[in-house]
């Protein structure tokens, strides 16, 4: 199938290849941002961007963008990308498959000699999983003027986020003030990591929406006590009322998520001090990573967790922080014409579609504040993501690259598209 | 009432002043191990030995020892000791009671000239507490042949522990066989890090027995989902079954507390992969130290900690290793001569005793698997150790001193004991 496609999946294959290279040795998937594989892997798209005629540069905040510019008048511009950073142990599609295919379709162009009424941009977003600084979506945050002005401070072992920001080409001293750019669509392609599309035998998942997500940050004090003299029963054991909390939070997510929209929470980070074998626990941070398709289902959440931290701490003899939110993000509707634009353009190649939520925050729910905004998923093989066995064929993506394809060269010949 | 002791109270708080002095900034109680604080802390015991007319000198097994050298025959000595080494955030008495109050009691005979018929020995034994390579009292099990043969190739990120043995002037290729040192008595006082004294206002706990330590290490493996498309009914959380085994030990410990003789089971060291907010716990590490007055308890404990873990494993789709005996101690009686030389030690100089069972480990434990070995404990406020707030006052450390001093006069005269 994929030889009738306008796109050439053996270069998609060759791309997604020699950036699967670049992970820790030992350790696939892992190219973490601000590492210096994170920057080899940019060297490699930079380069092919630069071979497929595009004009680079780093905005600031740290996005690596390639520009096929049009010529004559400035117009908003049609946005294609995704992001080239993975979470630990998990990412050899997740994020580059969307940036891949954007190149793709731009050296496709190229290669046909399409010349576009718009400047076409594929965008490698900056951090787009959670960064060693505990927040998400640096670059599409920063482009859209949507970065809270504390996180340029956050701090974490190696220094600040916006020396990191420097070290990647980004300037801290401009990203607050940026205005968002004039976007005429942005469309990114990505990944499931979900089951649906393959067990349903479909091509092409069209986005209706995606999460909002929100994380709680919640300290547990308990007394750290010696391990064999204090009794059993005089004991105010940190890691016995995070434990009990973990085992709350699971089952009122699995309640949630038993209604029709979907909710998913998930204590992702949990760290013990001071971690040793003959000392009590006195102390654990855990991160709650939390996701409704529908606002009042997060606020209900977060209500919930308040009061379960309360109990837990009056249970176990432990004071527990009322949950923090580090950060937090609505949910967002996919713009509706773009969405017609990209079945359409699915369609009408004879491909198999499916309108799907997604349960995972992207870069497109933050372009999607700003400008219209559209995604398109292709399957996960069993489902998987953000584990080693993250498994996406080949040819899905490039039925995916073949889509925007079409549904660039739509949008650019719409009449109101050549007005903006 | 210290001004009647044989010991002089103000030497003894100005060791520990100066020992508390060498602590991480800013994290008081701690100087772990191998540490260059902790090569601090011995240089000055060191010191304060030779000032004090000791020989000094590292045995193989890595413990410094000062010898108060009698001159004549050679016979068994008379030991006393602790160690130096700290917990992570607790230590301010800890070990270094033990090893000043001997300290005092070296610079007492030679201050009033008393001539013994044994040599005496001070000793820091080296590593009581938990090491960076997960195993304690190495010293002690190396001076007395009891060191498994396989520490010495045990490695964490700084190297192995052959290597760090070397750091402190020990030595690999002696210790694992030396035969143990002919010691007529060890006397160990300690502080009691329990509440027991200080309630019952008694000056001196006389230790009839030292718990046996089991740890157990268990491996959780989950699945590393993402955490935001993994429908809740469909995960492995490493976390949320870790989180299931702990309750369960937790409760299962306090039944067991709950008989007559000391039970007590903590999980002390927990950590996660890959604590990652977004993705779906995949692995846990648990250690289980575990502690006995009577081993059936243990091995009781160890058969249901076996069936546990296989109800989690199966509760939550986990894969739960069996868990392994990391280390492994019988509980041990100390000598009932030695007991009653202390208890009359006490008695004379009219302090108030009481016989206690021993919740936490000590160097003494293992001395006594191969010599005559007693203990002494004094009061912890609050029964606070192993965290910042340990402490016990001067005075009481003092009186503890003196028993010592007193038994050693008691011991150096007895008739059976110039035969050895």
């Amino acid at each position: 199938m994929s030889s009738n496609l306008p796109v050439n999946a053996a270069r998609i294959a060759e791309d997604i290849d020699a950036l699967a290279r670049l992970t820790e040795p030992g350790r696939p998937w892992t190219r973490r941002v601000f590492s210096p594989l994170f920057l080899e892997g940019r060297a490699y798209i930079e380069a092919r961007m630069r071979a497929a005629g595009l004009e680079t540069r780093i905005d600031a905040a740290g996005n690596l963008i390639g520009c096929r510019v049009a010529g004559g008048e400035a117009r908003a511009v049609l946005m294609l990308g995704s992001h080239s950073d993975t979470v630990p142990d998990g990412g050899r599609f997740d994020g580059i498959a969307g940036v891949v295919a954007a190149l793709e379709v731009a050296r496709s162009l190229a290669e046909r000699g399409v010349a576009l009424a718009h400047d076409l941009e594929v965008v490698d977003f900056l951090a787009e999983e959670v960064s060693p600084f505990g927040v998400s979506c640096i670059g599409s945050r920063g482009m859209t003027a949507q970065m809270p002005e504390t996180w340029l401070t956050r701090r974490n072992e190696s220094g600040a986020l916006g020396d990191a920001l420097v070290s990647v080409g980004g300037d801290p001293a401009v990203v607050l003030r940026l205005s968002p750019p004039k976007i005429a669509a942005f469309l990114e392609l990505h990944i499931e990591q979900g089951p649906v599309l393959e067990r349903q035998g479909r091509d092409i998942g069209l986005v209706t929406g995606i999460v909002g997500i929100t994380r709680f940050e919640i300290l547990v004090e308990g007394r750290p006590d010696h391990a064999g003299t204090t009794p059993m029963d005089a004991r105010a054991d940190a890691l016995v009322a995070a434990s009990d909390l973990v085992l709350k939070i699971r089952d009122e997510a699995l309640r949630l998520s038993r209604k029709p929209s979907h909710f998913a929470a998930t204590v992702g980070e949990f760290v013990m001090a001071p971690n040793a074998a003959n000392v009590v626990p006195g102390r654990v941070r855990l991160l709650v990573d939390a996701r409704a398709e529908r606002r009042p289902d997060m606020e209900a959440f977060a209500t919930w967790l308040d009061q379960a931290a309360k109990n837990v701490a009056t249970a176990h003899g432990a004071a527990i922080s009322p949950p923090a939110r580090v950060s937090d993000s609505e949910p967002i509707a996919c713009d509706p014409h773009l969405f017609a634009v990209l079945e359409n353009a699915a369609k009408s190649a004879g491909m198999t579609t499916l309108p799907l939520v997604s349960g995972a925050g992207h870069d497109a729910a933050w372009i999607a504040r700003v400008a219209p905004a559209a995604m398109i998923f292709v399957p996960s093989r069993d489902g998987r993501s953000h584990a080693p066995d993250e498994w996406t064929d080949n040819d899905a993506i490039a039925r995916g690259a073949a889509v925007l394809f079409e549904a660039v060269l739509a949008l650019d010949a719409e009449p109101e598209m050549t007005k903006t």
